[in-house]
């Protein structure tokens, strides 16, 4: 079930691809996993596009530019830099690049190629489905998190003040080409914070997978690629089943937002600056698992009962050491989680862990318990 | 063929509607016009909405408002006010409304009532499409303008810098409902300024709309809403045909452009302050005019030659004084057409009235036929 894999000979050597597909109201588009990944840009259909762009950051591109050119082949390609990190998803710096991308002869059969992590990513598919309503782009994916998660699925976004991600849309990208060569330039911390979100990929695609990253979890490394591509293949394509069958979140991909609604809580308490997003989403997992077993909701037909808990959380944990929170002020956090942007009419939904392979949403838990719960953490 | 009228008794009494449905892509939605369109609220299913909002400006709500609650029913409707003007189509203040909103208790399932002219028609669909990656919204158009063109047909946009509607969406409405006697507070010039837009319906749906239109040109006024509703929904209805043959402006829709190429190159040259928009079309439908005669493209099967060029031009003039371009320079106007943002490739695409009913579109025009026209036109 985990890999579907295409032999491709590219460029006079052999290499593995794995191929999927993304069904989406617009248009389906193609993912593609593996070394060599940025080859298949050669296969759109460029002569169509009036102008190429690049999206990207200054640091990532020097060290990588060089080789995408010679994969993808393109010539004639724009370079558009936008600064690292969180602030850059900005109205701000939307408008900034709409009017470098106007500057540099951009039209509205222009491409627009995202290189870059999730900063990138979300910004750029923002600017590519608002530049003169909307142009085309490809999503060149560089991180852990971006590689298995957010490059697929259409959702774009910027954050407004406070409110991270109020303002965004979905909208699919051309294609997604992730070759995880790339990560092997991510700081360590970094890239183990993407792995939180594989984590969360396999409690909810069940044991063929999250048992592989059990036996695997100790030994991933930013330069072991050949062994990487294999797992991000199988993680982002568990993403991918989910948005397939609901693409704009009315139902079965909330699921995805496993660990996210106390990860989010941490992050805004922390004001987006102490955690990595896939930590404050490692923290979230080892809450709501707490959280399942608290209530009695962790067992059912086929689970093995407390041990699918402890076995997640130590998934969780072998991952590597996670930021403290210690120090965090309960009420700061358990105060955020309300004005979580999923949530519909003002009540949470909460996706509960019942199993390894099985979440259940729920509209609201106990705040109590989830007080307790956090508690708990605190002073693991 | 005109119009489409339904008797619809409401409040006890009887009232004529228009009612009209848009094809869209994602969803069809109705169009009412008339003396009391806004009651049509009452048929959208509101209980599924967790809040209601309405985006408006202070000086028209402070008018109309409680005429509104009154013919909607609405009741705890949440308003949020934006500045008159062009200046407001920016992403600094669709940061300020989003904000707006989420402090209001705004969320995913929130309803979004746009009630005004052509600004807070863009800028409220632009919000409205991006706000938590989207929400439902109504357009109560408050001005000729957006009565029968802007409210349909799902663009929004702002502007940023000097690149008019450079960043936007497509973005259908739930509906369209649009009451002629808001048309009364209205003042002279921003009334006559609509009407441009009238007219250039009038020429692209040929000669029942158009030879009214010359009959009736010179008796109407903001405060005649009666005999308003039945133009304006005859107006309305050459754009929801257009749009909905072709939403995305990939081919048909771009008719609805005559007199728009050279109309916001009149408008940029002059920093969107000297024109009201319906005037910079009103100069641009007498310079493709011009042109078209010209270039010898006014004549065709059907048509009285020489005759219609007049007539089109004469219907223009007719609507009332255009504010003096003899003043401009030609190269600055000139030199901004190339720019528009409906160029492909860098490509200006013209629309060119054949005959009264018929217009031709082609990729660029002899650039020296268009300045001497609109050195022509500057000594008029």
């Amino acid at each position: 079930m985990l890999f579907v894999e295409s032999r491709s000979a590219a460029a006079g050597r052999e290499a593995w691809m794995r191929r999927f597909r993304v069904k989406s109201a617009h248009r389906d588009y193609p993912v593609v996993i593996g070394c060599g990944a940025w080859r298949a840009l050669r296969e759109l259909p460029l002569a169509r596009y009036s102008s190429l762009f690049v999206l990207t950051e200054r640091v990532l591109w020097k060290r990588w530019g060089e080789r995408f050119l010679d994969h993808s082949g393109l010539d004639g390609l724009r370079v558009v830099f936008v600064p690292g990190g969180e602030r850059s998803k900005s109205l701000a710096e939307l408008e900034r690049v709409a009017s470098a991308l106007l500057r540099g002869g951009a039209d509205r059969r222009s491409l627009l190629i995202l290189f870059g992590g999730g900063v990138v990513g979300d910004l750029g598919g923002f600017v590519a489905s608002t530049f003169m309503r909307g142009i085309d782009c490809v999503q060149v994916p560089t991180t852990v998190v971006a590689q298995v998660d957010s490059s697929v699925g259409g959702k774009t976004a910027v954050n407004v003040g406070a409110a991270k991600n109020l303002v965004g849309t979905f909208y699919p990208p051309r294609a997604v080409l992730a070759d995880p060569v790339v990560l092997s330039s991510l700081e360590e911390r970094v890239f183990r914070s993407g792995l939180y979100e594989v984590v969360k990929h396999a409690i909810l695609a069940g044991p063929p997978l999250f048992d592989e990253l059990e036996r695997r979890i100790g030994g991933l490394r930013p330069d072991s690629a050949p062994s990487l591509e294999r797992l991000i293949a199988a993680a982002v394509k568990v993403k991918i089943d989910v948005v397939s069958r609901d693409e704009r979140e009315a139902g079965g991909r909330r699921v995805l937002n496993l660990g996210h609604t106390v990860g989010h809580a941490l992050e805004a308490a922390t004001g987006y600056r102490y955690f990595l997003h896939g930590e404050a989403v490692g923290w979230g997992l080892l809450a709501v698992t707490r959280l399942a077993s608290r209530l009695g909701w962790l067992g059912g037909p086929g689970d093995s009962g407390r041990s699918d808990g402890e076995r997640m959380a130590r998934l969780v944990e072998r991952v590597g050491p996670l930021p403290p929170i210690r120090h965090l002020k309960p009420g700061a956090v358990l105060r955020l989680l309300p004005r979580d942007k999923k949530a519909v009419g003002g009540q949470v939904h909460w996706v509960i862990p019942e199993r390894i392979g099985k979440v259940r949403i729920v509209p609201d838990v106990d705040r109590a318990a989830v007080a307790a719960v956090f508690r708990e953490l605190q002073t693991r």
